[in-house]
């Protein structure tokens, strides 16, 4: 439940703009790395101070400085004062309940948005809330724990020859957002593979209570997920239409591709949320269906056996004076009307299209 | 239902504008304490007659204005001539039946929000509705009862260095719905955790009748909440984007960042109604499936010991020819068909599956 | 039925502005009365030949003339020749089918609504249709039935004193619409007690058939009621948004006040109707449950039962040769088995949580 | 089925405008039949050969031509030449499978109309496709089969007073799309009918299979009614906001009254669907109660019975030494236990309030 | 499953525009074909490498290029040269995983649909990528598989006579797509039959498992296709709109014409849907009308006949004391008791019309 009503913001009704972590601590270390690259040079270091991050502001070279930890507030206080980061926007990096959102300020564009990922038991998906602050020629992410999710986007950077390079850091803003949007490829095919488990034991009429445990976990990870991406769909749509400045129109088609992604994984989630709708639908007519042929077997075993007993049952009182019980041939008249009753029975149940 | 129903304006039919109090009283002297500041002056007091606000309105600090207890309408209307309120104003404030709105006038702008808390049995969300009167250099706000959620503002107040002390009066006002927002945080929390005990429990597959009935209340109280905040969306974003000429640029990222909030809380009774949808559907499928499983063990002993009572009730009858009662194997024969009809019964069931 | 589809024009195919009455007559004698106001004067008349409003109508005054009973289309058709009304809009006031709406001519607006109330047996509701035309010194309003909706507003011309003396048409059209919205209050209030009462016979488990037809019922009001109103919506929205130059922008104030009742009203139906889902649901849960225990009991009784009677019944049979018979403890030893037996039901009906 | 999949166009992948006729053919021999009209002229003739046509043409006379048959493709084609009408507009008129439509070619305006009836068997409704072509001075309307359903329309032409003789070929367009509106509420009041018949069977709850299919065809009539209807809507609304220049303005308001009715209609059709999914549900819950009653009343019996059965099975048995056998008042001991019993079982079910 | 989420573009956060085929190779060797021409001349070879084509670019005459194979990256890089392809499309024609989409580039229309066909055991929809890049005289087509979709449009190509030979490419790929659109019937008359047999079968009452899993199936493959066929809507609207350069005037009624044809189908989709769910409702219903009738036969059965088995149990105990057993009529007198207790059961349940 904590993944869903951890959202509030601070001490209710306190000061905005004060500097508080809001989340659960994932890193022990804050750990601030920076890649100063141009299209000729590149300069890749790890920096303990903040205040180092000074001289490195005034450097021509394009900045991508990527801090990971944000539970240390006084170092997001510094870096504020490096970058004249708004307080809200301070406040919003140290607080890991938002929702992704696009907010435009006037030196620097800052978004927010949800790495997800499978919590290493594999039982439930997890985000993590990443922040970009992109300037005219710096980017800061902020990650709440180290992962790798980024590493690809660095090795492109090491590589002379990549447009990445070249390229503004709009477009550098763009690679990051673009490796979390592939990684949500990654759990939709979990989820599917789940699902797909799900349906072949359905099919094959595996009742079991896990099953129904399994839809309703799948269905609540998929209400989760649409959860975390929906509002990435009108945030990256206003990034590749334009709408910023900072954001060059060389890598508006880029930005397009990142949003027919971002489409297509809600269209799937979407469907997914169908078809596990539609495999509860099935299992409980499975259930329904089951119960109806147990039914059936009872009272088919049932109405046979409990008239015919009564018969048995009539012959075995002892009163003094039941004249059946002398005939010669009374067992073997019992064993008869037995016979016909059973006979009468099966063809009733036939007409009834039972058996 | 009086939460749903009690919204009527008056009596049928009669004259708009008329002051009429409608709805529960809940407390029981209307108190007035205001607040008149400056970013370097502070003056706090409490007044009984609405007369003294006159002289203070001409003064030129920023006032704050809070009325507890709005049942007593010959004061409301004395507040209606010393700050020009329209009597359609004074008439909605006095009627807690309004949905939150927003509406201008020449001199003023007049806000509706819901406070929302459990009450003290926490069986159930009451709202309480709070009016404010926004000038352009005074802020009234109506509340129904005394509570503690204005306090945080108040001491924000008090410190001199604030931002509250030097911002305008939309500033409080902003001030005062975050604060109204926050604590909607406080009930999505306590409902998060009723479901999560919820899930809980019907994972575990204790099934109740009690369960039933705490899912059926929360759905409710989402309903409930949802109604309330919904019209918060609209009118925090027409506030946040500057339709109105009281309320200052400077003010206009601080309502988007409440206007956030809302939408993230909004989404959160969302996801929560869904929730409670899923465990309803999970509760159900448990309820069925229990159901069969119940179903089978009937079946099975009913189906296995039916027939062979049959068998016993055969040679329990006191027929004078029966053959078999006088062979020598007779007894030990029965025991073998017995045995034989158990083990057929016992094949079909494994052949079904329902062992 | 006839409330959704007695909504057919005419004759098929017949020709448009046909004057034919099309729906239930609900009076035996059309009445007209006039009431002719300014702020000083008030003439109040009933009259018996719509011939004599000719002299009427130049008079200087405010007209309102409420027409009673809609049925006489002779009529009608003089009322048109008298005051310039389009055959298309007598032909709609003669047919209380229609929905809500408004439309402009070149003289007058015209504008259909519902007056609902329950039927005297309190068992469903019913519309009647009203029509206003509202021309730039006269009102005319269209009744089906006699009722005291209009009464309180009469009263209020009747003041020398009121706003409604002073003010226009528009402003006198502004007061009836909100009379007839001011009674839908009424009618949410008796549903919304129903639904209370339906809710506490569920929570406390009286399952009853009668209980379902309530909520079917309820649930069809609800219904028939928000396609009454839902068109009202959009049609005080144009009212208040001084779309039309008839309605003066002082009164534009207070048709926002009755638009912003609408939409309570709306709120508040589609409320109800999503709690009477739940009741739905609650009741369907119940009944399940409490099949689920019933199923229980028998599966119980019969389960343990069912087994021993065999026993007893083997006993019973009368083979000569049967060595356990003549045993000395046979007897108490058929009583251990017995015991042994229920026991170890009695332990796995534990273990699966049954008892 | 064929009513929703026949829509195809034609061979896959031939070449568009292709003449051919897709649907059913409805009538044997085509049959045009001519109204040439002005206010004071009226020229009444059937027509066999379609080159007849063009002399017609050039008469300043308004012109209504009216095609039943359409399955004759070689006269579709000349008609198309006579009227300069486009090759796709000739193919949507021998195409049978179109949703209602409007498009405006240089010279006519095409709409194409669904006129729904029930088949003689009343089973279910059958949709025939009625094209129009409305151009400066001619009406060209195609229908499938011979109808009465324009048959007012051609009486009104006949009266020489009639608005429809002054009017345009709008205005008498504008009629015959009323005259198919207006048959749809024939429908509408046959469903309506039956519904009500199924809700009183249900409420009185008769309880029969035969409900559940009547249900289910309802609704698949609302489903293809509402197909047929909807796209109306929006084709009419742009006819009566003077989008085409072929519409007169005189007309727009007769438009607007059409507009109104398809809208009343589409609100039916959708309260139907709603009452019907309510009807399906009452029913579904009345044999779930039913089923637990049926469950109560096995219970009961089996619950009483089964046990005290088994007392009378012990002392059926023959053993050699059952004292109970022997003593004086065992049998009427006996009596006493099994009454003890079943009354405890009485009390147990009136505690459980199953009794 | 592999449906749904094989959308992942690359390598998690590799480069853009990095060249991959992503998707299921369904030809062995790639397959160039050229027609190239004008209304009076036709040029139709196939190509082996693609440096041929860079003559055929300057050809002044129209040039469809057909690739079938898209597995080959090289080539499809050779390609992107030859005819100036950004990168991005590269990356997206060789990628299967696309929704249908339309992009303009500086100097051509990129175009992505879906083909959809039954698999060859006819159980299941696949989905074919079809890429389509319209140039101003050339239009390029890559198929995933050979298929015969196109071969009418090559036909009418041949013919010298059709308007295709002497309209434009936009004219060519409008037939294409329309091509594509007119296969969709197809398959919508598939599942359309399908869906009548499965009604047919359950208002027969044939309550099979099988059925469920046909509705499932059925249900999974319109929600899969109705996610292949959406996002074309919006692609053809554009296109028939005149938002591009490259489609000329005289192309878009034709478009229109598609456009409706979409419409028509996701209609028909979306009622199939509707339809499906109705069955599903109609089989549950049956399902527990069905229980409900063996409920009913079991427990009129059991409690006719286990309260007269206990009587005859009572007179088989072998009491010395019972003084029925040596009364003259004894045995007759529980004859009569019986039968009374036949006949009161037959009233309870005639009053309760279970018979």
């Amino acid at each position: 439940m904590a993944r869903h009503s951890k959202r509030r913001r601070k001490e209710v009704g306190s000061s905005p703009g004060t500097l508080l972590f809001v989340g659960e601590q994932k890193t022990d270390q804050p750990r601030i790395s920076v890649m100063a690259y141009s299209a000729e040079t590149l300069d890749e270091q790890d920096i303990q101070a903040v205040d180092r991050l000074k001289s490195l502001r005034q450097s021509p070279s394009r900045k991508w400085i990527n801090l990971i930890g944000i539970h240390d507030t006084t170092m997001l206080e510094k870096f504020g004062l490096q970058f004249d980061i708004h307080p809200l926007t301070l406040e919003d990096i140290g607080n890991t309940g938002h929702r992704p959102k696009i907010e435009e300020f006037e030196n620097y564009l800052y978004l927010v948005l949800k790495m997800l990922q499978f919590d290493p038991a594999g039982k439930k998906i997890e985000a993590e809330q990443v922040s970009l602050i992109l300037g005219p020629d710096f980017l800061i992410s902020f990650q709440e724990a180290p992962g790798d999710v980024f590493e690809p986007v660095r090795q492109r950077i090491r590589k002379v020859k990549g447009r990445i390079r070249k390229a503004g850091c709009d477009y550098l803003a763009y690679a990051l957002i673009d490796s979390i949007v592939d990684h949500y490829y990654l759990i939709l095919e979990r989820i599917g593979e789940r699902i797909e488990a799900l349906e072949e034991q359905i099919v094959a009429q595996e009742i079991r209570q896990q099953t129904l445990k399994e839809i309703h976990f799948l269905r609540n990870e998929t209400i989760f997920m649409r959860k975390q991406i929906w509002p990435l769909r009108e945030m990256i749509s206003q990034l590749s239409k334009g709408e910023f400045d900072l954001v060059q129109p060389a890598t508006h088609p880029f930005l397009s591709d990142v949003y027919d992604h971002v489409i297509q994984i809600l269209d799937t989630v979407e469907t997914y949320r169908e078809m596990l709708g539609g495999l509860l639908e099935l299992y409980m007519s499975s259930v329904s269906n089951r119960m109806n042929e147990v039914m059936k077997v009872l009272t088919i075993i049932a109405t046979i056996f409990i008239p015919i007993t009564f018969v048995a049952g009539i012959y075995g009182m002892n009163f003094d004076h039941m004249p059946e019980l002398h005939w010669r041939w009374g067992y073997f008249g019992v064993w008869g009307i037995i016979a016909a009753m059973v006979l009468a029975m099966l063809l009733y149940f036939r007409k009834k299209k039972w058996l």
